[in-house]
């Protein structure tokens, strides 16, 4: 029963074809899986074409870079990714990154910014599939869940006031900073164009109609759920309809100021070559691995998510390497960093979406829209796209994390509240370090106040445990304590300060145990520690005991010749043990 | 039987009393701690008159400046500090900080210099006194022994380098980067000035003999200890002399261009006022934490470790009070910030060293040398004092402990090594900071691959151990495991892992025990993690059940909802108990 040699995150070897997961689905492809990956494919493709160009707005692009980034980034996921229903393409967190990553360089024109914005998606791309090939991905588990709940929801409201501008019609200073872009607002609320506010205001309330009412209206009408699913996602495309022709019709956009989309070039996605000089690419380095990082860590708990209610599953190397790829995908087709998203992927998933010919059927729509139906967008109100995007990252500030952290475990809401507010005041890039930072620091704080507890043996049992929670029985003179956390350096001192306060406090005790059940690890610092009060105990005729080290504690105690120090009858595998011998030995033979 | 609610670090209630050490052996002072007290003020004085003028010129000041910093803030010490035996001053890395902090500032003129060496010591002042006030002393235990060891070799290379100008007679280039100044010292080799290197070999060699050789020889000729240590310890005293003889004689100052230190002002130490300038302060406010911290850590561990051997307490926080007020003294009388150094220390321990008076002796000798002989110091060659400097930090580069330190745990070798490398390439600042970093980087890096055990029954005893590790015995259709960490986010993905990878190797279970004996915390996202492997095993009908759980972390999973939704009755109090009534048990009863 050999099973401890397992070790899930060792290289089991890979194969090649792990590398190319459609050869499962493609060569075995069921006919019973076309109508739901038809199916998923055109609701996907219905969100995606206004959403795309929503996010390129958000990403301070043009709309038809978005559109770009959701052809061939979806084809070569679908193809290479090991999730089944994961939607890629662009999404909100990591268009303001975009944003805020190019931004801060000041592109001239609108040509050096989608140069940069094709150069960090290779940057992206090439990170993601070096830490797919050397197998890394799990480095992203040090973000924990409140932190990037933080994040999440600090990025939510900052994509969300980054749209202020082309909800109320008037120009707003860029700005990574919540009071900053708040005040601005503010002070030029007297500057709204009401046309604009009006376009706004009626497209959020058909998109918030349709996300949630609309539902269950069809629902009473008694609706099939496919259908219905169908009609609750078209809201985006609703309003982009309505926004033109009111716009057209109206001639809003000379008569009302309301700024437009404009010209959208039409035909194939052009070929595109990134920049290759070394300052650009020093430039975006922080952004681009923060992108990588980040849109790994939001596709794959989408993915993993999913997988799982289908008892799928996903490789997290090959997800980076799938992932990695799409991002080339995007460099040469003319978009920018793409990444699995939330909603769209949880559509896809609802809609029936059965394997990767899901995505590439939403691929092929896309590519019908930018070959024909682009001259339609012409007269898009900038503000319905503003709207989309509005009601898209609203539902993604989680105030109910943030509650739910609170009553399990301060430090967990505090980690979270931290990021939180260094994304909004400090901006998105350092928030996510600043939260990381925060939620290790609290971690190392903690354990270095160890809880202790005096055990006492329970009933009959040789079980010994926590005094004040159990009805136990102790010896007079023995004192037994279990110092609830590995010894290291932050805690070394406490434990000395609380091991000789215990005994200070206990003067009639012949015998000290150390219980080390929950000491997974002894540093050096403390073992210092440990020499110490080992001699200050026996300058006052206190036995000094420990009793169950595990193994590879004991390994290293032995191998620095601790053991041999203390005696290495001063060990006990047990605290009964330990207790049922030291109960006859008086302070004499405490040596 | 309530020790539990001790907390030695609560707050006890401080008493004024306790802010005035002094208090405790002026009033009660015993005749017979007199002869000790004179010995060791002399010996003490004897090193410090050369000693401080050699470290104010490796700290880049004027000579005086060591020995104004060596008055005034030993009496406050002397009456302030909780340690008997402390002999506090100018120390080397202290020095080596101040260079590095002010050099970066480029003072134009040694005015200047020494207005900001006591406006850093009013800062170093102000900061220490604050952690005392505050009671935060405790947070400099989040620098590890190994960083410090590698801190503090780090620092005495750098201070030995520093000074290769004054021993070979030529200019080097400030640098904080060793490579940078062992090249330049090797291509200005040429330079070298012989007359000053032999005056410098000549020095070290005789306070190498009486370091390391007098002693055995006085031994062997049977001189008694206290005469024995005061001649050891007159070698710096005595190349001062020579030195100042030799080059008055025979005028090597001009006949062979050997720098001297000149002019000496006499008379008491000047009143001064430091620099009160925002700016000035600001650029400083890096360096004063770092000397802040250093020099509490350097003071703290020896006057522990000296306390310790004669039974004594040292306060933390009574002793942060007291050197912050020693440079309070520092700053205004001429001087620069002062520490409680390792050697002089020690020395004033050997030689019995009883009470503060020591200190107080020492500095009415230094006192009188300022006053009286200072005119004899006009013709000292620097590289007497540069010698000085190099024997007293060479004993400071500790390759045992590094190699100590690799033998126990590799982590803890790596912390120093880093620390070393980072301070001999980046600079004494950003090198203890990087190595902090790295020390808790380390411990984070461990606990997200916790060490997991397949535990049995040990014998008919009612104790479960790892069944690779001693005679077990099992039962086939349980499973439990005991993780060696506390369950938080980066190892809470690799818990799920190592818990599915285990159960897919042991298909013939149909229970699985998770054993919490080693687990202090769960954070919220490791809770997570727990409700996905308690449904996938749910789903492949497999209980799962919790041993061992601690009363803290049982609050927390009740408090939440979790305990009711595994239910309560799969809790177990010992992993026996767990056994006893799972064997029992098929898979059909298990829910």
């Amino acid at each position: 029963m050999a099973t401890q040699t397992y070790n899930p995150v060792q290289d089991r070897g890979v194969s090649w074809r792990d590398y190319l997961p459609f050869l499962d689905w493609l060569v075995n492809y069921k006919r019973e899986h076309l109508s739901g990956d038809v199916i998923a494919g055109v609701i996907v493709a219905v969100m995606l074409v206004p959403q795309g160009m929503a996010y390129a707005l958000l990403a301070g692009l043009p709309p038809q870079v978005g559109l770009y980034a959701s052809i061939l980034p979806l084809i070569i996921y679908g193809l290479l990714g090991t999730s089944r229903t994961l939607a890629v393409g662009p999404v909100a967190v990591v268009s303001l990154l975009v944003a805020s990553g190019i931004g801060a360089l000041n592109p001239a024109t609108t040509e050096e910014y989608i140069a940069l914005a094709l150069t960090l998606a290779l940057m992206v791309g090439i990170i993601q599939v070096a830490m797919g090939f050397l197998r890394v991905g799990f480095l992203v588990n040090f973000l924990s869940h409140p932190v990037l709940s933080g994040f999440t929801s600090g990025a939510a409201v900052m994509i969300a006031l980054s749209q202020l501008k082309n909800v109320f019609g008037f120009d707003v200073p860029r700005s990574e900073q919540f009071h900053a872009l708040i005040l601005s607002t503010i002070s030029r609320i007297d500057q709204t164009n009401i046309a604009i506010f009006a376009i706004s205001m009626a497209s959020i309330g058909v998109l918030l109609y349709f996300k949630f009412a609309l539902g269950k209206h069809l629902k009473a009408l008694g609706v099939s759920n496919v259908v219905a699913l169908t009609l609750t996602k078209i809201g985006p495309l609703l309003i982009v309809v309505g926004g033109v022709l009111i716009v057209s019709v109206f001639g809003l956009h000379q008569s009302a100021d309301v700024a437009i989309v404009g010209a959208v070039p039409g035909g194939l996605p052009p070929l595109t070559i990134p920049l290759f000089d070394v300052a650009t690419w020093q430039a975006l380095l922080p952004i681009a691995l923060t992108i990588s990082i980040v849109s790994y860590m939001e596709s794959i708990s989408v993915g993993k998510a999913l997988a799982a209610k289908r008892r799928q599953k996903i490789d997290a190397n090959q997800e980076l390497i799938a992932l990695g790829a799409a991002n080339f995908g995007a460099t040469f087709t003319g978009g920018y960093p793409v990444t699995g998203g939330f909603s769209r992927s949880m559509v896809n998933f609802t809609a029936g979406a059965n394997t990767g010919l899901a995505s590439l059927i939403t691929a092929g729509l896309v590519l019908l829209t930018v070959l024909f139906l682009t001259p339609l967008f012409y007269y898009l109100p900038n503000a319905v796209l503003a709207a989309i995007v509005v009601v898209a990252v609203a539902s993604l500030v989680d105030v109910g994390a943030f509650l739910h952290a609170w009553h399990y475990d301060k430090s967990d809401a505090i980690s979270l509240l931290v990021t939180f507010l260094a994304v909004i005041q400090l901006g998105v890039e350092v928030g996510i370090l600043v939260g990381a930072a925060a939620s290790m620091g609290l971690y190392l704080w903690r354990t270095s106040r160890p809880h202790v507890a005096v055990v006492g043996r329970i009933g009959e049992t040789e079980e010994y445990r926590n005094i004040l929670r159990h009805e136990t029985q102790t010896f007079p003179n023995i004192l037994a304590l279990r110092v609830d956390e590995s010894l290291y350096f932050p805690n070394a001192q406490y434990l000395e300060d609380v091991v000789l306060g215990h005994v200070a406090d206990n003067p009639q005790i012949d015998h000290f145990v150390l219980v080390c059940s929950a000491v997974n690890y002894i540093d050096i610092s403390a073992l210092e520690v440990l020499r110490d009060v080992h001699e200050r105990l026996r300058d006052n005729d206190i036995g000094f005991y420990m009793a169950e080290v595990k193994g590879p504690v004991m390994d290293r105690l032995e191998a620095i010749g601790f053991a041999d120090r203390m005696g290495r009858q001063n060990f006990f595998l047990t605290t009964h043990e330990a207790c049922k011998t030291l109960r006859q030995l008086g302070k004499a033979q405490a040596f």
